[in-house]
């Protein structure tokens, strides 16, 4: 408010002339006084002026606090295997989950404002306990096997390439069947649903209430059909069905777009860029009304283009090595590693010898919310 | 994680005997060192366990840092009127709106962790300048006429009781173009694209870019016939076209419901208790994607049910005067004053002589994501 | 099927050269004969060719079987008023409502494939009994007054230009509390029920369930404030609960259109053209799920482009008097006279000394179904 | 309206006492003169009153005009086959396709009023031009292979137990590519979209744009991976992509539903009845807007309860033998047979050795317009 506006119905208007944009200095000692004690105010009445943090509040474009960062997984994987040496699993902490805290936002557990992300590890014949939250829950398995995680009673084993879905309220929890410890990645909406106030959170069971190791889980055998869906079960439901899906389905699909591209046919999203999206196949849309699940796929040599992004966005390299580029900043990814993209901020990604990227965000809520926005600049 | 888990597969599991709940102390110094280490290690990787924390991070039931907050009405525009006197309105600030900061919310200005509310204030013959933001808004005039919102170049004169729909990037400015300043309440969605980092913001033209003083706006002149839409604009539309919703139609429609309740009919939402919802007329849902808004009218001598709701609500009395009782703690209100309540805080509200409360929300996002949840305890 | 197939894979295929282009007569007696014996036994299994009336079966743009037709109001209102002198009203037959019949459909008492239009006459004093069906309803008033619609129990006066509507499964009746006879246009689904075997009905009460007669129905006092909804009823309805769109509103509406256009701003469908829609205030939709009903004005001079729709309308004229062109054929009308446009066929309305007119369709059930299309030539 | 109602107003009412229900005959000479010359300006005017059909045209439930009906697949097949010697297939027939035709349907090709039924045959290298229309269209392989139906340029190996979507206004046509005959069942929306003059229809090419003959098509390599869908193509689509449901997938999905039931856990409709629908993977709705398919399995010695049903359903026998009860008809069927099934009408199926049945529906039409009931008796 550099400016006073221009009288145009006799008003006095204000008599201060004010020399700094925020309006907290002024030229006249007298006037400073009165500013000063209006501030002071203010402050105890537990007001604040707009238009001294205006430009902080509304910027012209999304302006995170995050920034991107990368975690390497053979760091992770060394913590959470030192944790799993000197920290039990059991009730109370209810999981020994390391999460990837982004180091510009304030010491909170954040990946991203919205987005939670761990690494779990479970020791051979350890149990995670059974509990259900209103936070919306994925893993995704890196590496490893011997684990399934029991959802609503159903056991869900758990193997390489796996995309596992614990939609909100749902009872679950994890076992280790093998000899081996496991490890994998979980995402949730911890901090939107700390953040919006809507954490609900119970107990369930010491051990999980299902302790069998089925090869293939209840709910895949029901929902795991292309196109088919059990008449038992016609309605729209919140969340997806399908408990786990797996890696040789989605490694499939991926395969038969990059053949198409091969044969001249549409299929992938660019040049040797293939995709897909984890969906509820109850209503074609995403796994869970706040979380996002992508798979990609880049041939050696591939690159994509810049795109800036409303929302936040993280990567975990399955397979391969390659670049993200984030804005100006260049971040070598190979098998494991995480990185997080801010929201807005331009990203693409490149690789010589290809690279298979899982991906998840937070779109659905700001398309639900009609506040998404993408921008891609031509030629670049 | 008090109890280690009972090994049932030959693993040794954690060799440390754990006595503190957060895992973060033993007994034995060897252990102990062991364990400072790996916190450390974490600590230096921006990893953070969830052990810790993890009944911070999810609650058994929503625990907002917010706490409920009254705001004078005479206080408010007290100040209003210093800084009318003391700052100037223009570009750079662009608004004399001085928000209510919620004391608990770590000195932002925020009434809750989602919604933005300011007093704003604007002199005889001045003018906010034009601009358009992502965020979505509304004023609602408790006192006073004068000034007019323009709204994509429509001039919208606000009057008191007025309701005044300004979504997500349309263009808008504020013009008094009367003798007298003129204060209202602004409410926004500020806080919550602030943290979902979703803002966009442009600046538009210093003049309001309609300057006429019409009694009704061009978009009530289309709109606002009861269930009639102009066949022009057949779509659906993301917020509300109807630019303001005028006393009157709010004043009569309470009047009805309390008099069919008068007669023995259903109408109001508990006995002595009228309400309604302002809405999108292109969807019969709420006016913006990120906002609700309502207006209650207690009679004298009514009260309500304490109800749990997810999310933040905002009430400010319109007339009359009664008490707010926010969990255990009571607020006696009367006309104009403010008052929030945090998620899950069951309120209730009674009345001696009668009240109407205007009240907005951000009921739609959890609506539109499937995380809400009301609970009103029977017989309370 | 003229040509015989180019053989490529060695199959003799169809020996018998086909002279018609049905297959049904060929040049030699013998295969003659083997033709005519397989259509002989086709017949016997209840069988048919699609090669004999493919082109019937699936034109190559809609060919319906209706035509465009009028009815005169004055010879409408003339039958009617000797039917109320010969013809009681009462249970079984239920209305006096006499049905516009199009000629072109086989003594159907439709007046298009899907649409019922029918003029309902009831003389002073006189009840038509209380019942409910699935066909969706509306009354349109003409002329006259004094009858009130139950609905639910709801008394709804009829007056000049109210448009009302009883939507399937609610039980109604109408009495006529004055001293003189009433007549209107009843508009219903009848046709399209009873094709796709939908239809279901049940008597209610001899008499009206509630003889008062208010001017404004209770359905009016909570629904019909523009933009406002009872919060007592949140949910989305599957018809409108507004019972009655008063014609001082869709006047008013309609009116403001054309003083915009006036004023030189948008609102009109097209210059001088005036336009709304009745809706669904708790959608934003058509009024009913199979009805379509909105109001058209069009200045002295005013006249419309021809434009195809998939899907029947019919037109009354409310005041005034013009020219509806369908395809080759003008149709020249006046106040009560009603017309119907068979689906696809071009249609276009002129008038010199402007002209009201109400119109429904059955264009909901097309959009639902995505079968809906429009067509507009350029420059006609 | 036999009875002349109660005058409660003054007003004399009708002076004819009336002694049919129709009001067609009345005792007095005079007054029948009167009625008969009322009736007869009625006609002339193309009036028709409602007093006199009102019982048939809004009957108490659905009332049917088609019959159930069941065709014999080694008749159809035999006729087929001899269409296939006698008539050529090409452009003008289209198709050499024969419908079931309802005898109770007035001659019409029409296996309901809403559905198409027909047994299309190919001989060994003929081909059935390419075309599109506005009506959606499926088909079903009973037996056989060796022919490709190419949409959009896709050719889609046809095989026995595969449901083939082919949605309205997508070019296609068929192609024998093998040395043998086949023959499989074709349904559409001809009846609705005929009687709701929505029909378009364009000629394409006389050969199959595509003659290549993949085992799988690319809509499959692209959509038929389970919960998968590719980011190439993130929107709702009206109909299914995917080209083709192979019978492994469907058999898959049966099996594992009658599996979990011998396990102890639900996924069955009711015991020893295995049922999937084929869906659209963009919405999880139906597969067509118009169309509704499923595949049932019951086991030997299975029954379903009986159920009324608003729609029309047609029945295919897949495999095995059983009966369909349609309210107190009773029809033996066994593979191939076709049976469909009246709005309302209820029907039971039971299996002494075990039957698998394809059914296809009208459903999603009123379920669209919330027209859709059912009802199903306790205990039966």
């Amino acid at each position: 408010m550099p400016t006073p506006t221009t009288d145009h119905s006799g008003s006095p208007g204000p008599t201060v002339a004010v020399s700094d944009p925020m309006n907290t200095v002024t030229d006249s000692p007298e006037q400073q006084a009165k500013l000063d004690e209006m501030y002071a105010q203010m402050k105890k009445l537990d007001l604040i002026p707009l238009w001294t943090q205006r430009a902080d509040l509304m910027p012209d474009v999304p302006d995170p606090v995050a920034t991107a960062q990368k975690w390497d997984w053979q760091q992770l994987i060394e913590v959470a295997r030192r944790a799993g040496d000197l920290v039990p699993v059991g009730r109370g902490g209810e999981r020994r989950a390391i999460a990837l805290a982004n180091s510009a936002l304030h010491g909170n557990a954040f990946i991203a404002p919205t987005l939670w992300a761990a690494i779990q590890y479970l020791g051979p014949g350890e149990t995670a306990p059974e509990h259900r939250h209103s936070q919306n829950a994925f893993r995704f398995v890196i590496e490893g096997e011997g684990v399934w995680t029991v959802v609503n009673g159903d056991p869900v084993a758990m193997r390489r390439g796996d995309f596992l879905v614990t939609a909100g309220w749902n009872f679950h929890g994890h076992h280790n069947d093998s000899g081996k410890p496991m490890a994998w990645l979980d995402g949730l909406d911890i901090p939107f649903q700390q953040q919006m106030d809507t954490a609900f959170f119970e107990e369930g069971t010491e051990r999980v209430t299902d302790e069998s190791t089925p090869e293939t889980s209840r709910g895949e055998r029901l929902w795991c059909h292309p196109g088919l869906r059990p008449l038992a079960f016609p309605g729209t439901q919140t969340s997806s069905p399908i408990p786990c899906y797996r890696w040789e389905h989605t490694d499939a699909a991926l395969t038969e777009q990059l053949a198409l591209e091969d044969d001249g046919y549409s299929g992938t999203v660019s040049p040797g860029h293939a995709a897909i999206r984890f969906t509820n196949p109850t209503t074609g849309g995403d796994v869970m009304t706040t979380l996002r699940a992508e798979f990609h796929r880049l041939r050696a040599g591939a690159s994509t283009t810049a795109i800036h992004e409303v929302g936040n966005r993280v990567f975990q390299v399955f397979e391969g090595s390659g670049t993200v580029l984030v804005e100006n900043e260049e971040f070598t990814v190979s098998t494991g590693d995480v990185i997080n993209v801010p929201s807005w901020k331009p990203w693409s990604v490149r690789t010589d010898g290809g690279m298979d990227i899982f991906s998840f965000s937070d779109a659905p809520i700001f398309e639900a919310l009609h506040l998404y926005r993408t921008y891609q600049q031509e030629g670049i």
